[in-house]
């Protein structure tokens, strides 16, 4: 646990995930994904970023980043970086995410994604805020590429509502709908 | 105007802006930070995202970027992209930016700042928000590298108090930051 650590833990997805004609997919690591959306997660206290992906050569593409920022050249170059890192964790499927949280709480997290589109099982963004900040364990997930696969969804316990921006175009990316999510579940 | 489109308009600054030794510095247009913003700002309503240089080279990098995706390949490959990056407009210096919003709204826009630190001249959230609700332009600042310069800072009417995220760490890129502010003003 670091200072002002919460419950609530995040998950970005790449396989399996859904492409513009919503065949299942699996996409590529992105390097901005995993540095924006750590340093958005350690400024609100998220307590553990995971990348999954199940295709190895993506694994060791992740790791020789984190390695990179952590004990090479960019932990002395950037500190704050590497604290930002520090919350980053590579896992091969939803399955190994929720083992290692249940590990870690001694409890199972509930499991919310998160999607463009409007769900079955909607939780409003108060209701999953008051969880977490009652203590709760929680794994929310991102999907990248065109999101969350419905294999992903069907395992979840809810789904938060859609980010609606007022307009009828809605392509966030994941770097900033997941900033917006985590500002309003943690935001004051 | 667009449907949904509102009076908040948002300027990208890369010159003049501070290093982390606080010294004024000029940084580089980033690919990334055209394509997320856009996408926030297109979902949102904002009227006009202002990639602010006073480089020429740098004007060139995105001119060719906008250029690809309205008119070249990309404006076919993905027709939303071309629709956030229509929001888009090149700008060489604040001032240019006002000018160009006075005349689109025959009014001056009022100028705010966002910063990391304090300021003195704070403005909150929901008043800057229920002013664009009324109508009123605004054009909102956001630096790259380590922040708006003083120089900059001194020209706005007013700034908006940092992000906080309930730990003492509090480094967001420019994308996520400027993603959960747009959020908190114009987000339902």
């Amino acid at each position: 646990m670091y200072q002002g650590e919460t419950t609530l833990n995040i998950g970005l997805i790449h396989h399996p995930v859904v492409n513009k004609r919503a065949e299942v997919i699996g996409s590529a690591v992105t390097n901005l994904d995993i540095h924006d959306i750590a340093r958005t997660a350690r400024t609100y206290g998220v307590g553990h970023y995971f990348i999954s992906t199940p295709f190895e050569d993506q694994q060791q593409l992740v790791k020789q980043l984190l390695d990179h920022w952590q004990t090479g050249h960019g932990a002395t170059y950037n500190p704050a970086r590497r604290e930002a890192l520090g919350i980053v964790r590579i896992a091969t499927s939803l399955h190994e995410m929720t083992d290692a949280l249940t590990d870690y709480y001694q409890r199972e997290p509930l499991l919310v994604a998160t999607s463009a589109r409007v769900q079955d099982n909607t939780i409003g963004y108060r209701t999953l805020g008051d969880k977490i900040h009652m203590g709760e364990p929680v794994l929310l997930l991102f999907g990248t590429a065109h999101g969350l696969a419905p294999e992903i969804l069907e395992q979840t316990d809810a789904t938060l509502p859609p980010i609606v921006g007022g307009t009828q175009y809605n392509h966030l990316s994941v770097r900033s709908a997941s900033s917006i999510i985590i500002d309003r579940l943690l935001g004051s």
